[in-house]
Parts: structure tokens; C-alpha cells; sequence
């Protein structure tokens, strides 16, 4: 009975850790522990031949609870039972109630061999397997309450959610840790933690996460009021666009925001390559929004998809201001949507010069009242992170288009991220 | 210098032990470790906070390397520097040279936390980081050769395959078991289980890797004649390909081989929505190949975009034989490329019709001798599946086509995948 409960995994597999295979079982088991309130601190993956009672006794050290799964097979490699009997200090008995029960269930003649899954060590209790032969088991070693469940992903996590889990559930009252998740674009995650530094003195602590083209972040502690009111600062600090309240997937946000607006759009993009039309149409039902767009990577097809003045693409640059608005508002008028938006730029890592260097891109945005304006941006690191950022630079721009126009000049601060 | 070497993993994220992501670190350091004839014992999953110096050492003691990932950002939780400064008993000293070369290649004046990451442990080298800030650790303590990477994918996995893997492979004379790769497309793991089974017996045991939108196959034991006996085999079976020798990336060998050829290429794409040409604009220098493409995801967009004839398209509907080939052809003509391909289909989940059911595709490609041929497939999957799977048979069409245009009737094989 204590406010934090900690917990252990021990998922143990030859196959898991020479990469066979990716274990899934641990982040199973330590998010559906995690919302439950309990505080998963270690997941150790271990090979069947190499794995030890002294890994346990490590687990069980620090820990309140600990769940190892796999090793109760038929074969002789398949040792958890007797690192739990010799963690305990017990012997591993024969059960003859345990064998008839599997023996009545599962065609087990031929596999003798499984009479080593009715062996249990002594003070622990079984657990029935309804899907497969070997039962989980259940003791305590000193303050540590162990289970050992089996390692076939339907077999586990039956068990984990049908008896392990009502168990905990009971045995631990633990206090669920409220915090506030925001999802953050165009910064980086040294950025956020000196803004997080300059917030005055709270009982809010915070964790960020680097994702795929975004940054999560966490507020912990404190009360609800306090959480906000930090995410707020953090929001003035950066402006709002960039740190959204929430898990928020900036494509699929976009096309929720277009469809609610009832607006649609197209895209010319030169060095994204296709890569905003591809994330838009990730979504389904984009078409409602977006009826299609140009990927003109070459002079030439900027002047024959998009029906422009080569000789002017060539007077401005095809990297330019220029060129950017003439991109979108030509891709906006031939698809007959309400809003253009366009791409060009240099993502690397060749193509760059001292006037226009690796990182340079120029945003265009027509709208439907005929107004077009072009953003210049340089972004930092690999071609493939400049065509990323480009691209939530995009989206981002989008939504105060749509949304509250007079901020459009946010944009200046999002630069070399 | 043994002919064994066992490594250990420590793996730092709370998001990794609270589940809410699923850690992929480990299944690509100890696929590549274990490929190389090292024998990884032990992955630890731990929480930032939660995670002590008596955790690495413990891995130490069972293992002759051990490999950190995380912990290395510029904030306060970020403890793996401390860490190893505990274990070895040294100090922890910040480096001018370090800061001086983290400071030239970043913009970190406004991110003073990141001097954190410029202090280095008595003892311990670093390993730059091109693609972050944050440079890796690698320093002896007893036995054991310890490294420290980075915890962001893209930085952990280049650090570690251009510098942890030479330094190895160097240090270490591990019997490697010898082995033959190859990249499977279009096909499941099942079918290649199936195939393979069909082999006549040998000394050749083969094991299968899931990537992202290919399988990683692996053919072990026996002599080289024989595994590639074995691939020829499974090569005339699926077709070779479906099958390719080595670590392939189908992209960047599609632009390579348009490139050696001196032919160019573009795209009209409806259901894939862009992916294509984000796949070909992916490779530095496609360029040279792609002048570039049109995303048409509405009908009106394919006649506008493609000058096609609206009530043709009507006709025909747009998911047809007829649309694909007037979509590639006139792509081709419009963009003055030597090959055009178009993909229109259902990609789902919503917008299936009994007649043309969610998964439906028709790929269209277009040369300059005036062919045209049009090609219906049938995907299984969720959206982004089938359009993965869509890209993957327009690559592979197109391979064929500019290679060994006689073979073009293998891609009925590829259905139903």
C-alpha cells in the first residue's frame, strides 16, 4: 500500500535480443501500467541461455513489483522457473493437479516435455493460461511481488489483462500523476528547455521527447491551473502555432481545420518533392480538402505544369520570392481551390551557394481574395529534415492564414531550427 | 580479442518505460551486432530519472562492450555523462574544443544548456555527432569498451553504423558467421517461409526481417554456392525482382539505374497521393532523373493538370485501365521525359465499390517509343500499406521496363500481398 508502486519487466527471448524479432510486449505492459499509475522504471530484454537469477534479484532489488514473461516452455533452455525457485530460496515441485489440468486441455502426449511446465516452485501459485500449456505463476520474494507470465504475445497479454492486472489493481493503491502533453514544431529541444528555464519558479517539472519531426512535451506536478498557465507561457514565448495542447498530428490538424472551413487547397512544390501532398493525402478523406497538386522540380515543369513565364522563373531565380507566388497563386487558379501554397528552396546536400545556401526555402500562400504572400525560411540539417521542416513551416502558415491572418508574421522566428 | 564478444544494451527514455513509445534502438543495434557475430545478452530499458550508475554496472560486469543510447541532451535529466564519470571514478570536465565545435556547427547561442553536453568523462573520447549536438562517448572501464550515443534515431543510428560498427568490427575478431542478404518487395514473410521450405535440403537455414515496406532475408550455414543456389531458387520462383542481393533501397536503385541509362521520369499520381516523387526527390541529385509530377487527386485536377478530357475520364472512371495510360502518357509528353507512370486507385479506407474494392490500383507507364501498357493490381493492407505497396510495383515495373521489357507479365504474381 504505498503512493508509487514500481515495477520491473523481464521479457526473456534469444530471439529478442539478437534482433530476430521486436519485442512489443514491454511498451504493452508499461503503458497500460502507466495509466493504471504504477511507475514502470526498467524493461530488461534477456536471452533465454544467458539470462540469470542474478538479473531478477537486480530487478526485485528495486523494485515493488516485477513481471517477467517468457522461459516457461517445454525445453530445457526455458529456465524461469528455476531462477524464481532460487531467487526464493524454495524447491521446484512436481504438481500433479497442475499436470492434470494441462493434460486434460492440450494434446500433451506426445510432448512430455511440457510436464516441466507443471513444475512450481515452492510458495508460488499458478495462474491458468486458457490460451496455451504453461501457467503463469505468482509469489513474493522479501517485499516483491513477482509474476512470471508466458512469452506468446496472445498467451501474455490474455493473462496480463484478465488476472494480472485486476490483481495490481487491488493490491496497489497508487495515485495517477496528472500532467499536461503539448506537441511542439519548429523547435528545437534546447530551445524549449531554456524557455522552460525562465518560467518563475512552480511546482511544474517538465520532460520533452523528440518524435518524428516534432517534439512532445510533458508537465508534471503542480495543479492543473499551474500546467496551463506554464504551457501558456511557453505559448506567448513561441507563439501558440508551434506548441500545440494535446498529441497533435500537424497534417491530419490541418486537414481537420480546411474541412471545418470548408476551404480547399493545392500545392506547387519544388524541393519538398511531393512530400506535403503525400502527408496531406496520408489522411483520409483529404480529398474533401485537397483536390491536387504539382511537383515541379525541374524549370521546365514549373513552366508547363504551373502554365508560368520560363524566362521570368529565370529572371527572379527559381529560389525567390517571386517564383514562390507565382507557384502558388498559378496552382491555386488551375485547381480551382481556395488557397495555394508552394515550396521551393535548396534541401541539399548540393545545389547551394554563397547567396543562396543548402537550407534556403521560399513558402508562397495565394488565397481566394487574391492575396499572395511568400516567407522566406532557413532551416538547418540533413536534406531530409530541411524538407520536413519546410514542410511544417507550411502547414503552420496555413493555419494562421485561415485562422488569424495579422500573426502571419510569426514566421520570422522560425528560422534556423 | 576473443572469438566471442557479448554486449549489452542501456537504453534511457522514461518514454521508453512508460510505454509511450516503442523502442526501436534495440532490435537495430543487436540485429546488425548479432549479423556481425557479436552476441548481445542483455537489453535494459530504463527511465531517465529512474536509472543509476549500478545499472551500467552491472552490465559491465557480464559483458565485454556496452552500448548507451540516450541521456546525452543538454537538459538537467540527462545523466549519462554522469553516469559513466561514476562508473570509471573520474571527474567530468567540460572541453572547450568540444563546446568550440558543437558552437560552429549550431546555432547555440540561445541554447546555453547545451554546454552541458560539451562536458566529457576523464578517460572517455568523443565521437562526433553530424547530425546533432550532442557528440558520443567511448572509454574502457576494467574490461569493458564502453560507447554512449545519442538518443534520437536518425543521430544514434548514423553514429553508430559509421562509427561504433568500424571501431568493432576493428577491435574485435569475432567469428562472423557468413551469410547471404537479400531485399524481398511485394512479398510476406509467410510466402518467403513457404518458398523457402520448398528448397531442396541443404545446409542453407534462412531467417526474415520485417522492414519498412520490404523483408530483410537471410540465408546462413552452408557453402556460398549453395546460399546462392538458394536465393537463385527463390529468384526464379517469385521472379528476381521481387528478390534482390543485398541491402537494398528501391528508390535510390531505381534513380541509380534511370541515371546509368540516361533516361528520365515522371510521375502522375492519384491514390499515392505524392509518395512517389517524395520517394525519388528522397535521393540527393534525382534531379538529373525526375524533372518532376502531378499530383491529381481529383478528376477535375487530372484534367487540368494532364489536359486530359473530363468526360473521358468520366467514361472510363477514374480508377481504369484508360485513365492510367492517359495519365502517364500525358505526363510524359507534358514534362518532355523519357518515361512517364501513373498510379490511380482506392487506397481506402473509405471510397471502395464492389466492382472496384478498397486496394484496387492501376498503374500506367508511358515510353518514348511510343508504348503505352497498363497494369491492375490488387493490395491487401491498410491505406498507407496499399500505397506503399503501389510505389513499391511502380518501381519495380519500371525496372523491368527499362531493363527486360519481355518480363513485364510477372507483375500478376504480385497480388493479393
Amino acid at each position: 500500500m504505498s503512493s508509487k508502486a514500481y515495477v520491473s519487466l523481464l521479457l526473456i527471448g534469444t530471439e529478442l535480443t539478437n534482433g530476430t524479432i521486436q519485442d512489443t510486449h514491454g511498451r504493452y505492459i508499461a503503458s497500460r501500467l502507466t495509466e493504471l499509475g504504477f511507475t514502470v522504471t526498467k524493461i530488461l530484454l534477456a536471452s533465454d541461455d544467458l539470462s540469470t537469477t542474478d538479473d531478477l534479484r537486480n530487478l526485485a532489488a528495486c523494485s515493488d513489483i516485477v513481471i517477467v514473461s517468457g522461459g516457461l516452455g517445454p525445453t530445457s533452455d526455458d529456465i524461469t522457473r528455476e531462477m524464481l525457485a532460487a531467487l526464493s530460496g524454495g524447491s521446484l515441485d512436481f504438481k500433479q493437479d497442475v499436470w492434470d489440468d494441462i493434460a486434460a486441455r492440450f494434446d500433451v502426449r506426445k510432448g512430455q516435455s511440457n510436464k516441466r511446465q507443471a513444475f512450481v516452485p515452492e510458495h508460488f501459485s499458478t495462474i491458468q493460461n486458457t490460451k496455451g500449456t504453461a501457467p503463469g505463476l505468482k509469489g513474493t520474494v522479501g517485499n516483491t511481488l513477482l509474476y512470471a507470465l508466458p512469452g506468446p504475445p496472445h498467451e501474455m497479454r490474455r493473462m496480463f489483462d484478465r488476472a494480472v492486472v485486476p490483481d495490481l489493481v487491488q493490491s496497489f493503491h497508487v495515485e495517477t500523476e496528472e500532467f499536461l502533453e503539448a506537441t511542439c514544431f519548429l523547435l528545437s529541444e534546447s530551445l524549449l528547455e531554456d524557455a522552460c528555464g525562465k518560467f518563475p519558479r512552480s511546482g511544474v517539472s517538465w520532460g520533452t521527447r523528440a518524435g518524428e519531426g516534432m517534439i512532445h512535451l510533458y508537465l508534471r506536478g503542480g495543479m492543473q491551473q499551474e500546467r496551463e498557465a506554464f504551457l501558456g507561457f511557453l505559448q506567448e514565448y513561441f507563439g501558440k502555432e508551434r506548441l500545440k495542447n494535446g498529441s497533435v498530428d500537424l497534417p491530419a490538424y490541418t486537414v481537420a481545420l480546411f474541412k471545418d472551413l470548408e476551404y480547399t487547397l493545392s500545392s506547387a512544390e519544388s524541393c519538398t518533392g511531393g512530400l506535403f501532398s503525400k502527408l496531406v493525402t496520408d489522411i483520409p478523406g483529404s480529398s474533401e480538402v485537397f483536390p491536387g497538386g504539382v511537383v515541379s522540380y525541374s524549370a521546365g515543369t514549373k513552366a508547363v505544369y504551373l502554365h508560368l513565364d520560363r524566362s521570368e522563373i529565370e529572371t527572379h531565380g527559381v529560389v525567390s520570392g517571386e517564383t514562390a507566388a507565382a507557384m502558388a497563386q498559378s496552382v491555386r487558379v488551375l485547381s480551382g481551390s481556395d488557397i495555394g501554397i508552394s515550396f521551393t528552396g535548396i534541401a541539399g546536400p548540393g545545389g547551394g551557394s554563397t547567396e543562396i545556401p543548402v537550407g534556403t526555402v521560399w513558402i508562397g500562400i495565394a488565397g481566394h481574395d487574391g492575396e499572395i504572400r511568400t516567407f522566406p525560411f532557413r532551416f538547418k540539417g540533413s536534406r531530409d529534415r530541411i524538407r520536413r521542416k519546410a514542410v511544417a513551416a507550411g502547414f503552420l502558415l496555413l493555419e494562421i492564414w485561415v485562422t488569424e491572418k495579422k500573426r502571419l508574421d510569426s514566421y520570422r522566428k522560425w528560422q534556423y531550427i
